[in-house]
């Protein structure tokens, strides 16, 4: 296995995690879970739709690091407005358009599960209740993602 | 949560994982690593493009249980034959369209990996060398797609 392909730990320095996230208690609950669990990463968060194209548009203008992961709230505050902006990432050229997008929401209404795959997530998680449980998703998003998968491109993350 | 939007463990019997590959080595050490990670599910093989597409379409037929995952090998034995039936899949009527798909591939060449998340796989793993590796993926992806994520139409699989 090529070192580039595999994120080595010396290498993850400065990687990101993009947090779209309008609820600013939701947001310092996440912020704390990923630091305990994905130490090396920086946490970026943006509140709504238009911060989070921006950032994404920077990235690919600027130059700036892709984030390895996007951690996406669906009620922003409608489920309409996640949606939209699930689906504007996607249409984003490559390879910012095939990131990883995790939807985290409170719902567990099969609808909002269903509809959001139909328009392109990755995975949808049901928001945990406690802090523990935040910490136990986030440790198996990271085996998962850091430490099984491959992504494309990942000299762009690290 | 509701319990059928997360699979309880008792639902979980008979549940099956359809596994796409062409070697009958490889699919032998995968088979084994899968009844060692994932106990209740029933691991179905396929070693070609014919026999995956027919038994998709007849889960869709004559009701049989969708798939929970789907791990396709990508070189089979061309890539292309990969990708041809990973957008074959992926063109199938939801919930079948919507299937995680999970691609083992020996292969670490940057194309491949990019152009199959083009194509449409969920994850890309690069297939480990030896069975305590093998073990220790499959670990992480039960963690991950049974005991993090919430699957659209959890109904169809268990």
């Amino acid at each position: 296995m090529h070192q580039s392909e595999k994120a080595g730990k010396g290498h993850r320095k400065g990687a990101t995690i993009l947090v779209i996230e309008d609820n600013k208690d939701q947001w310092a609950f996440i912020q704390r879970a990923l630091e305990a669990t994905f130490a090396d990463f920086k946490p970026i968060w943006v509140p709504n739709v238009q911060q989070a194209i921006e950032y994404l548009t920077d990235c690919q203008k600027i130059g700036l690091r892709l984030p390895y992961l996007i951690l996406l709230d669906l009620y922003l505050p409608e489920r309409e407005v996640g949606w939209q902006l699930l689906e504007q990432i996607r249409s984003l050229d490559d390879p910012i358009g095939q990131l990883p997008i995790i939807l985290l929401s409170s719902s567990d209404d099969k609808d909002d599960i269903t509809h959001s795959y139909e328009r392109g997530i990755t995975s949808y998680i049901i928001k945990p209740t406690n802090y523990p449980a935040w910490v136990e998703s986030f440790q198996t998003l990271k085996e998962y993602w850091l430490d099984t998968v491959s992504l494309p491109g990942s000299s762009s993350y690290f």
